[in-house]
């Protein structure tokens, strides 16, 4: 009889070999590149071609990637359906979107949700004002932390360690009211802390501004952020940050309701 | 030097089992089952449990599953990330959405958008009435298609092979006026078909109606389906068959402007 450990080795780095090149290969397609050849998908996810085929196969008969009629490869419906009952996105978009579509429809100011993922935020959910359409955020999309409101929120309450890892990067100026300098920026977050709020002033671009505040866990703790975005020239701040604390209350209020009652969305 | 088409076949072999192992453990989250323990992903996906760790091991570190505070896996953000990417559901959705948004502030009508996937529907989008909140559809789950309008619409110009599927599988009865007779539903989805619209009339319960319209794509092709339910006694049917296929339409437009800009969303 073989040893058991032996052929576990082996077949341990296989697995993760194989498993890492699938993922590699999912993971190529990203807002902008949405359609892919297979020599694209190879470059792109550093996977030999051949190896790359026979995964790209298998992946597609699953319904992972579909082809489309051009013969390019495309992240297939089965992933999304199976990827919907992520809690972190799916499961709280459903509980946070009958409190924000109160909210928009009372104000038509877009709104949006969003959680942190490492130092960047993903927007989960939007509602938007087919009048002052930006263009972003996307829903599924990666955006900065320290330039909106929801994104201020997310920095101000991240673990220590994040927080450090995005004041001690970069911090990208997208206009002159960017809180662009690390000192200036930690200031700011001590004080969204501290107000329970955040406020963006043309940060982002010259012509919005944002208010964001935190929405909590059945545990406590911060797991995402609620904003209302809309033109400079429109604002009631006040009305805004009231607006979007009752929101995010009542989300976080439904949240903990949902895991009181055994159906724990998050 | 060894014969590369001998590795090829072992490594073939191999990518493929790997592959299909990995999928197999995703593919037994669904709906009602949305966190298990390492022992139930083995068990469920059939994949023994050292090789399921592995496997399981390497999903996490990558964002496909993450573990939540119980120690049980879920899937993650970073696949709905990718998963959001995919044209069938969320390209659709992008354009379909401010339409439908529309649709629901002017009525208040519970309003869906949903594509076939197979022999069932797969719902996209849906803007719900919390007065009249049904439980389902949830977005991303998976419905029968001879029980709804939004279903028979997707039925009715679904390819012969598959409608014919459909209609010698068991039609499972729902309400005493459920198309359960393969041959009544035959005859209504060539109604379905030259009417343009479908209307289910307390066939998936005995409060709701629920009236379809299909929606094209770029190449005229019946892409996906919009559908409008409200509970059975406020119905002005006329009113709503005008909505829906107003609306549908001009989300098929929309679908056709952006394919012809060059930004082919599904």
């Amino acid at each position: 009889m073989a040893d058991p450990h032996v052929e576990d080795v082996a077949d341990e780095e296989a697995s993760r070999s194989v498993v890492s090149r699938a993922l590699a290969i999912i993971g190529t397609f990203h807002g902008g590149r949405e359609r892919q050849s297979l020599s694209d998908l190879s470059r792109n996810s550093g996977v030999p071609i051949a190896t790359a085929y026979r995964i790209v196969h298998r992946l597609t008969e699953w319904g992972a990637l579909e082809r489309d009629e051009a013969g390019k490869y495309r992240i297939g419906l089965r992933l999304w359906e199976v990827a919907s009952l992520a809690p972190r996105s799916m499961g709280l978009q459903r509980i946070a979107r009958p409190y924000m579509q109160d909210l928009y429809e009372t104000t038509h100011y877009n709104v949006q949700l969003a959680v942190r993922e490492g130092t960047e935020l993903v927007s989960v959910e939007r509602f938007q004002n087919p009048n002052y359409r930006r263009g972003r955020p996307r829903v599924g999309g990666r955006y900065a932390l320290h330039v909106t409101a929801i994104g201020l929120v997310l920095l101000a309450h991240a673990p220590e360690d994040v927080r450090e890892e995005v004041l001690s990067a970069p911090l990208k100026r997208y206009t002159p009211y960017t809180y662009a300098d690390p000192d200036q920026l930690r200031r700011v977050l001590a004080e969204v802390r501290s107000h329970g709020y955040a406020i963006s002033d043309r940060q982002m671009d010259l012509d919005h501004v944002g208010v964001a505040a935190p929405v909590f866990g059945p545990d406590g703790s911060v797991i995402a952020a609620l904003s209302c975005v809309l033109r400079h020239d429109d604002v009631d701040e006040k009305n805004m940050i009231h607006l979007v604390r009752v929101t995010a209350n009542g989300i976080s209020r439904a949240l903990r309701k949902a895991a009181e009652a055994g159906r724990a969305p998050v």
